[in-house]
């Protein structure tokens, strides 16, 4: 077994900060507390909540931010760290340096590490991307540069993707021998099957054209847009009711399962329910007296 | 519970009128029997019937065509009314006025109307919806405008929808707090996963192009041609066998909803059955014989 | 019951050849073995091996390449014979002339041979289609020119299609009475509903752009660049490992028909079960040992 990265989260003020055996939070972090120097035990992920918005930063540029059992470690803790805290609204997964993620550290995957191993780093890694469908805050996936393999299935599983038009993805396990079939999962559900079977039968790139062309990114910017429209979805989602995102998320992925029939069977109680929430109410009547709703996120 | 409008349909001629509470067919109502001039006893909904096309058109323009439960039932009876004549072979929703649909009237989703009359609304729209899929001629939506929440639905329920690149599609429910959960039933199975919660999460509009990019319309014309396009959509269906329309609609959301072995199961014994029709026979016959097949559409 | 074309294959060199009752392989066959003249005696379907890549070319243009129970069975015959033949890495549909394949052959489905000759078309079809998804090879569609009906439906049932930028698709079928259903299942997994609607009750063929657009092809490129293309994909496939690539094929048919979780429980252990196959760990290993790997394609 790995050594685990320990995390531990503070908040100054108002900012949240994510503490881990690192010199983080950075004297000088700039506007997001990004790291400026780098060091052997810096996080393997930066994590900084402020106005509701946590942003999380995969932060092993030097091994292209590889989903090593650390790192999903770390980002899977970063996610779920006090999910429920009514101040926290949306969740946003960048990176730093050119790749967003390269996938598996494919280390962990030599035949030495022994299959119970192997076993530990793809059921962690699928509770991670399952876990973000699951919890209660949108997840938007900001990419630049490019995502292969899990680092691709990563940003297919996150709710929604903006994409630099420098972005890049591809599933190239093939190339070593590894299909990537666990990123098949996400990559086959968000692009048309043959683009899937295209990209992971060849391991080629798409570009972010391609990948917004075919729904595996739902924005493509240029690239010094990036961070401000990816932030600013995220403030659009701030002005909405927690409690409201936090039930049409959750009804989204179950209704999706469904029939048509037992979809809407499930949706319109849900739209009940929804109307009967204190959210619910302030909101049609905030719509009926002209006025901005004040939510109470619960 | 609201008084519902009611209606009731004659023919003259060959035009099927639908005449409901309110001064129609017009005197001077153009090409469509498009009414002219509005009074507060307008029909909710005019319809009208010529050469198998059934043009339905939301009429009420001074409310953005909200769809108030008298709306769902004004144009859900439209639909269904004499759905068997043997005549009518396609259905046209378009609407008056600048907004396609908002969606549902949020005055009817007030604390006040309660639970159960909320439970009627959603159940109702869902209705709507489903029979869209469920009765045996095609249904076009041609949208000029904005179709916002059970507005974009509605859009999205259709077997085919025709915008002009005027046109826009939004699901704001978030916004006053009543997240669009049945609404995306519907966008959720027409656009990529990720453009479906970005509209959910964000409540911002999508333009044509891109709801054309990503499957939620068929087709993008100029304003000027919607008509015409939607029109040419229509006729070109008017010269098929209803039946064989019919029985292919059924079949398709039949087998879309199976899996890949048992949609060919299925299919391979529509296909025998489909060439035991009259028409069947009729269309092979006619292929043979270098003519143009004549439809009993029976 | 038709006669049936009788197909034997022979290698001569490292090239495979499928002879049949005509005149191949032809003395001026060209790169692809392709023939020069055309006899009554020409095989239906060209099937030519050559280093790992089996190209097989639909090969009745003068009958539009329909696919007749006897042109369904030869294709048939050549995707399966010695399909576990470890030299096979990939195999490539094309065709000759200026259709693709324009479906089933409309003179074995009159009334006369009766619903038994009927459902065997249809049930040979039907296999036909699901084959190409279960075999452990890839099958890439090389389209140039028009694919319509069940010719749509094999392009649509391919893992792989490229296409160049002159080749339409359509289905048809309405037009001729017999409703496009089996090519629907097809289809309508490929591209959006609406789309596939559109196309299905009118019987309009979209464009190359549009099927890119859509989904239904993964790659368009000019005409001339439309050989080269789909080879170089080809080409690609064939430096991976085999075994690999066919427990990813059938791993990603298999997952992509189960729900969220349950296709991350199949994947995560089939992640497992790959770095287990000799070439998984020849992969794992020669990427360490910054080589090439060697693939034993077992």
């Amino acid at each position: 077994m790995a050594v685990r990265a320990q995390s531990s989260f503070f908040r100054r003020g108002s900012l949240l900060f994510c503490y881990k055996s690192g010199l983080f939070p950075p004297a000088g972090g700039g506007r997001h507390g990004r790291l400026v120097r780098r060091f052997s035990s810096d996080p393997l992920t930066v994590c900084l909540q402020r106005k509701g918005i946590r942003r999380i930063t995969l932060n092993n540029p030097n091994k292209r931010n590889a989903l090593s059992l650390d790192m999903i470690q770390s980002l899977q803790n970063d996610i779920l760290h006090d999910i429920d805290d009514a101040a926290l609204r949306v969740i946003i997964i960048a990176a730093e340096g050119p790749v967003f993620s390269s996938g598996h550290n494919l280390k962990e995957l030599t035949s030495e590490h022994g299959r119970d191993y192997h076993a530990e780093v793809f059921n962690t890694c699928a509770k991670l991307m399952t876990s973000i469908q699951s919890i209660p805050v949108p997840v938007i996936a900001q990419v630049n540069g490019l995502a292969t393999a899990a680092g691709c299935q990563l940003v297919a599983s996150c709710d929604i993707a903006v994409a630099s038009d420098k972005a890049r993805f591809a599933t190239p396990g093939v190339n070593v021998g590894l299909f990537c079939s666990t990123p098949a999962v996400a990559l086959g559900r968000a692009v048309p099957r043959k683009v899937a079977l295209e990209m992971l039968f060849t391991g080629e790139p798409i570009t972010a054209h391609d990948a917004l062309l075919h729904g595996l990114i739902s924005k493509m910017v240029p690239e010094e847009d990036l961070e401000e429209e990816t932030t600013k979805i995220a403030q659009k989602i701030c002005q909405t009711s927690r409690s409201v995102v936090a039930l049409g998320k959750a009804t989204f992925y179950k209704q999706m399962a469904k029939g048509l029939e037992d979809a809407y069977k499930l949706t319109s109680q849900v739209m009940v329910d929804n109307l009967s929430l204190k959210d619910g109410q302030e909101g049609i009547a905030a719509f009926s007296q002209k006025r901005k709703p004040l939510w109470s996120n619960s």
